[in-house]
């Protein structure tokens, strides 16, 4: 049994306020199930989250706390660090607004603080509101929240992809997929494996066009594949787009680095595994965010489920203590 | 109880004869169940089928024809109409060969014609090789096989997809999303479900670009189904392309018209029903293909998986009966 100070401490930002992120966050933590292989801390305001833990039912005491060591970590305890920038009359549960647009920001800031100091090992982000974010007027759109010099490293059950690139037109796609961008990429895959746990990590690398034939597939993929194997990396590729998320899915690989967001959000989303999560590659720790929205249409009603935030909370934990992926629910 | 003359004559060629084909056929009607929608008829050569029976130790007599008015429909007995063009001793089973090149392209015209004739009401195309047909110097390749002015209309359990292009290369694909082309795609499925059986046809239409949201998105794909929709089609779209197979997997349309190749193939793979097919759309008659390949390594042992070929042989009878799609193996 390890000690309490020997589990990585990841946090939980709550997200909008009025969405449904205080309540998936206190109802994973309420299954005691994070606990095992972290110290959970939620980032947020309280009042959000007492309403939560009501609404829901569940046998779970808030402890408000002003800075982490003040923290007490145990299976009925939800440890909440609250800066105190947001009223309970500034928003509406279920509406977005102004105030909740301004708090998410300032809370996203605190958590990659705490991570930057090395204070939290990790952290989590429930779902965001665009409009809150619009009527805040603190970013153009939710895409200006990834950090910058990253990839969006999506599961979903055995499926792990890493696009090169995200919202960008199909058109500019075959510009972004170079020999140097594909290698880059991969070797960044093959590192991050290897902290997060993975011994020997097996890496397929998706064509652009049609059964990989083109000559993106042969000019710029093959030769990336070839010189990231040369230097001792396990990859595979350019392998036909429309066959790789299959061999993912059937265990083939640790991860498919894809050369467009479609490519592999399409099988993820085909596949749809329970509790999908994001994970920001290219940072020191692990950040994540749930796949899911705000759902201000159920939000305060106790019904949103919580399987993605348990899945994040724990492949967090997993990642950032170096045992790898989680295996199952 | 309707009497044999009511029901479709659904022909299956072999496909390459030293390929699974031969051995999928004949399981396929040993089964029975084809024979409940449809009279089925074999095109290929005898040899190889009463070796396949023989083989997978099948209750089932191969009757020889040469003329269709010959064939004597029941459930142990299956019919083939052999042209007589290939003997046994010019091909070796497991591997390809120049005969069963020529071959294969002898039947699909015989069955082309015989559809054209009305004497047969469909056909299933069994697998065929590549190395077969370039050594037979009948085809480049195998997608000359699709007939002229088709698109591959694709089935997987609940998913149901059609796109624009075929095997073209992602940066060719943007310009051939024209709102002429999208609309004549969505007038061609909504005819053709209608022909098969589906009253009031759902026709969900993929965007192009990440989340639907870009210049094709919103210039020629989103007037096209305005187009339909005015014409009195029931479609919808641009839906994102990450989300629409999903939706046509929960059962939310009938048919999804996709933008290019891979967007349907991934999803469709992803997936990955048992017993998928591929439907020449465009043609007065239904033509379709099953999706695995000759599989030589595993030819003539009698391990080959018919589910396709029964999925194509029922689905191919209930579409020339317009009696829309196969709900279940």
């Amino acid at each position: 049994m390890e000690t309490n100070s020997q589990r990585p401490i990841i946090a939980a930002m709550i997200g909008d306020p009025a969405g449904v992120g205080p309540e998936v966050c206190v109802k994973a933590i309420a299954t005691g199930e994070p606990q095992r292989l972290c110290r959970p801390v939620l980032i947020g305001d309280a009042d959000s989250l007492n309403r939560a833990i009501e609404t829901s039912g569940l046998n779970l005491t808030l402890q408000v706390v002003r800075s982490l060591d003040q923290a007490r970590f145990d299976d009925r305890t939800a440890v909440v660090l609250d800066p105190g920038n947001l009223k309970p009359d500034e928003y509406t549960t279920g509406k977005p607004s102004a105030a909740g647009g301004r708090a998410v920001v300032r809370w996203i800031r605190l958590a990659d603080e705490l991570a930057n100091a090395h204070a939290i090992d990790g952290w989590i982000m429930a779902p965001v509101d665009s409009t809150s974010l619009k009527l805040a007027g603190e970013v153009a759109n939710i895409d200006d929240l990834q950090p910058p010099q990253t990839w969006m490293f999506r599961i979903s059950g055995p499926l792990r992809v890493v696009p090169i690139t995200e919202h960008i037109r199909i058109r500019e796609v075959p510009q972004t997929v170079t020999r140097q961008a594909v290698f880059n990429l991969i070797r960044r895959v093959d590192e991050t494996l290897r902290r997060w746990g993975i011994a020997a990590p097996r890496i397929g690398v998706s064509g652009l066009n049609p059964h990989a034939m083109f000559e993106e597939d042969v000019n710029e993929i093959a030769p990336a594949v070839r010189e990231a194997s040369e230097r001792g990396i396990n990859c595979k590729g350019p392998i036909s787009p429309d066959s790789i998320f299959r061999h993912g899915l059937d265990g083939h690989f640790d991860a498919i680095v894809s050369m467009y967001h479609d490519q592999g959000q399409i099988a993820l989303k085909s596949a749809a595994f329970e509790g999908a999560c994001t994970i920001y590659l290219g940072l020191h720790f692990v950040r994540l965010s749930v796949p899911h929205g705000t759902a201000m249409d159920i939000a305060g009603k106790g019904q949103a489920q919580h399987l993605s935030m348990l899945a994040a909370l724990k492949t967090a934990a997993l990642l950032a203590a170096g045992k790898g992926f989680l295996k199952e629910l």
